[in-house]
């Protein structure tokens, strides 16, 4: 059976020394941050995520959702758990406390989250998407509703949705059918089915808040295959007035739940609308005309928001994942003996050594340790730039971009990487991998729905080459690589030539490949879209590279110093000498797959 | 509900084109083949996996076996398929006419055994297994097991299963506490446990015939840490008489079943040995005394070339399970609609255009596509090869060691290949790929075990490195340089330069990395061992690269002279063009990882 221990110190680390906290106290939500008080709360979700999260991941997964007469019956534990969880107030550490929560940085609550996601994946999936949803409400929702709706969202008694796909359509989602027309009273009644709904019904609370994009017909009740028409909308399970009473059931209805491969805790429905009242959210749109060109749609932009943060939150379940099955790699590898180490037997009195002493196993497991503090790393720091985008700093363009920039290559490099660390931690354990009993295969089926949910990673490729690279003139790619050659730049030395020199070379790769999709992107799409994975790929690396770079350097400092847990810092070294050493290479490779350009993939029938 | 279209067109082509089927006549067991009888054959083994075999893939995993007091039913129309697959020849399709088969040479039997696999995976192990248990047998067996044994499994009247891992050791068989002692009438009473036994118990035979291995204690009852005293073993489920007759029970018994992340259809049992009749197969082995020196096993051989055959069957399931899931991927991409072409509509007047249209899903389906039909060419050339071994050829001594040289490189980079291509295409299937009844995550998790069982990959990577490439002087990887080196100088010219260019690079590559290994890895095994993973990719990648050459070749002919099915050879051009552009890059950057060696791996704590 699986276990977990929260990486506290990694975190630790990364708040207080590699994100220099310190230095954050003018940004927003950071003007109560301490270490005592980071350590502390690290230390408590610790706890929680260990004790008891975690011992209901592989019963839950054994067990599944039930679904029976519209009814979803969460897995045995979870009702006690969900309620645990929003007593100890997890459920509501990032919500301002205007609306009852403790308006900590995303820094510590995606901390926070990936620890619930490591314990448990399909748990914390209701939590997660109803921080994404009361966000979404509270940025865009009526005063009465963030009055009386998002503070039961933020304590848990609520639980909220996010509804996007329909049965023929999930990334085009111009062919949406579902529909809301306008009522006298304000509302809308909206109706379609909606499909791949997390948390779209269960057991842990009394209402379930779904935030629902549908069309509004025009004059004639037709709706158009675009994004003209598509507006934002909140639709309560359980109707709620303006005055917060809690009314009648609403016509949505859960038509079933899906039989899946993994994330089997998580319940996955059809939701079917049906004359369902809703509340439009964000301004009122102009009614299209038959006729009339396509107009852009206001009401992407509110679930646009809640996405940008769902996707910031699967990048985090790749990294969840990767940490938990490395962590039970490694303690396999400590534990199961085969052979002798090849310079000869390790442990001579024994009949043979441990696996650990194998350097392909080393590889695997330095190979996952290498993956997840790095991609750690530099999920904080773009969530840093989240907080001073906010912010009154001069930088706060420049780290809005760069936040932007990296949403998908957090979504999709991290999740291509964490199914990987998952199935090198699960080859680990040899043939007893593929025992469910031994709870590594879990690791892996559930760590593949992070690859597609939110927007395949295919599509986060598009959405990196096709949308961000572009946007302003190329800002945000300019503003990356001045900030990476700033950093450069000011780190010479010997010392850090091991780091500094590869993340240049990689550095100066990407700009070449970036060069080259500027240059044949525009002249035929084709080649772009040929080249968009590769290259989102060559972004991660070098980045991550980057992170790597600048804490090695910290790591050094340390160690100079003797200060700190110096097996910590020299572990830190060598998992910085191992991406240098074997991921950066990639670089070059990456490079040349990108020029190959579109012919031959286009000429495929 | 996926589909399976067994690929005849492909594997005629690969006989009769790319082996130059009508020049190999002087080959054991090619007498009588011809393209006609070839082409007769694989019709209607394809209609049986189609018709037969495929439907109950599905069905299978659902239900997978059950397990009640030490008996093991297989799922619902197991046992009928079975039966009908017996009756019709295919299971009896390579065995020696003398013991009742067909005699067909192994290329065309494993052209056979692929499509079995991607019709049904778990279902073929069952006859696959007990194939490779005849082979084991008719070569080490004594006269009456012959005459009275194999003809029965060459029937499928009995299956066979091989018996190697035990639950503290797999890879590590020195390990193994199974025991054997020898009784006045020379046959053995065997005591130990098994697991991991694939068709170990189950209910399509009335006998299972099991091959084990099992040390035999020297005079004071002790057996040893190592290799020397194991030997190979039959034991019956039902007690077999020198004249035939079947007798009472054996002690042999099945203690359970693993619930696994897939192959569920397939029963991986525990075998408890109590006292079992075992009989020894091969020379009578000079019993060890205690306090003498570890001598080889004689024992292990035959286990060994049951192994062989085993890997190289594995490394047919990552072609064959590629092949079936990048089909439906296929397929789906035909069917589905999302969005437009980057280049505008393809068809405006559908909402919406296909999904072949975008690059980056047909990135995705040509990788399946250039894997699956490249290392189909690789192991067909590979199979020829050993049947070239066999015969009188001059050149049969060096095309054993090809063919020895290449079952790792099968096992490991086809496993690797074709799960990563099951992923690709379920890919292509975005959030529907992870839902089960849509059947592609099962292509997932049955892939998924290829990869670690038989030798996990990164043993098979070892076995490369550290016994394969350096045996007889390094005549294999010698023998296979020379190969290609011969093909590449015979075959200039400016329309096989794209092909030609990047092969002959790539074996630069290989050869510098060989090289490489060959200077570092004697003086640090560790060195050996940190990069035997990426080498034996790379050798996969040049060598398949040489197979798409060749194949490029033969597609360049047929269009010049305007023979033959012309689509057919474009698509070729196009996959061998995908593989020049796409994979052969790699074969850089796995040399820098060869090359940076073992020392961070080590410093891993």
């Amino acid at each position: 059976m699986p276990s977990y221990r929260a990486p506290v110190d990694d975190m630790k680390f990364l708040i207080t020394e590699f994100l220099e906290l310190e230095k954050q106290s003018d940004l927003p939500q950071f003007e109560e941050m301490s270490p005592d008080l980071v350590d502390d709360i690290l230390t408590n979700a610790a706890k929680f995520a260990e004790e008891v999260l975690q011992p209901l991941n592989q019963s839950g997964d054994e067990e599944g959702c039930h679904f029976e007469n519209g009814v979803v019956r969460t897995p045995k534990g979870f009702k006690d758990a969900y309620k645990a969880y929003c007593e100890a107030g997890w459920n509501s550490l990032g919500a301002p406390q205007a609306f009852g929560g403790s308006g900590l940085p995303i820094v510590l609550t995606m901390a926070i989250a990936e620890m619930g996601i490591s314990a448990n994946q399909s748990f914390s999936m209701y939590p997660g998407l109803t921080s994404a949803a009361y966000s979404a409400l509270a940025a865009t929702g009526a005063d009465w509703m963030k009055q009386h709706i998002v503070p039961k969202m933020v304590a848990g008694e609520w639980c909220g949705t996010m509804c996007l796909t329909e049965p023929h359509c999930g990334t085009d989602l111009r062919l949406m059918k579902t529909r809301a027309v306008e009522q006298p009273d304000g509302t809308y009644r909206l109706s379609g089915t909606k499909i791949f709904i997390s948390g779209g019904e269960h057991d842990l609370t009394d209402n379930i808040v779904h935030m629902v994009i549908a069309k509004i017909p025009d004059e004639n009740g037709k709706i158009y295959d675009d994004l003209s028409t598509v507006n934002f909308f909140m639709v309560p399970k359980f109707l709620v007035g303006e005055d917060g009473k809690v009314g009648a059931r609403n016509g949505v209805s859960c038509g079933g739940i899906e039989h899946k491969m993994g994330i089997k805790g998580s319940a996955t429905c059809v939701l079917n609308f049906d004359d369902a009242i809703a509340w439009r959210l964000g301004p009122k749109p102009e009614p299209r005309k038959e006729g009339q060109k396509t107009s852009s749609s206001a009401g992407m932009k509110g679930m646009f928001g809640m996405m940008n943060m769902a996707r910031l939150g699967v990048g985090i379940q790749g990294i969840a994942v990767g940490e938990v099955a490395y962590q039970n790699g490694l303690s396999y590898a400590y534990e199961r003996r085969v052979g002798h180490a090849l310079t000869g037997p390790k442990e001579p009195d024994q009949p043979a050594d441990l696996l650990i002493v194998h350097p392909d196993v080393r590889r695997m497991l330095l190979h996952c340790k290498s993956f997840v503090e790095g991609a750690r790393a530099l999920a904080m720091w773009s969530m840093l730039n989240m907080s001073i985008a906010r912010s009154n700093r001069a930088e706060a363009q420049e780290a809005g971009l760069l936040a932007d920039l990296m949403t998908p290559v957090i979504k999709a490099f991290f999740t291509d990487m964490g199914f990987d660390a998952a199935n090198m931690a699960m080859q680990v354990w040899g043939g007893h991998g593929y025992i469910r009993d031994n709870g590594m295969e879990q690791f892996v089926r559930d760590a593949r729905i992070n690859q597609t949910y939110e927007g395949a990673n295919g599509v986060q490729a598009m959405d990196l080459v096709g949308r961000k690279l572009g946007r302003k003139g190329g800002a945000a790619p300019m503003a990356l690589f001045n900030a990476i050659n700033g950093w450069l730049e000011a780190n010479g030395g010997d010392a850090l030539a091991p780091f500094v020199k590869p993340v240049r070379d990689g550095l100066g790769t990407l700009q070449q490949s970036t060069m080259w999709l500027a240059q044949h992107g525009l002249q035929n799409p084709n080649d772009a879209g040929a080249a968009a994975t590769d290259y989102l790929r060559l972004m991660g690396i070098v980045v991550v590279g980057w992170m790597w770079a600048r804490m090695a350097k910290l790591a050094q400092e340390n160690l100079t110093k003797g200060t700190g847990n110096k097996a910590f810092y020299e572990a830190k070294l060598v998992a910085a000498k191992y991406w240098m050493e074997r991921m950066m290479p990639e670089c070059a490779m990456l490079h040349q797959r990108i020029q190959a350009g579109s012919e031959t993939i286009m000429a495929f029938a």
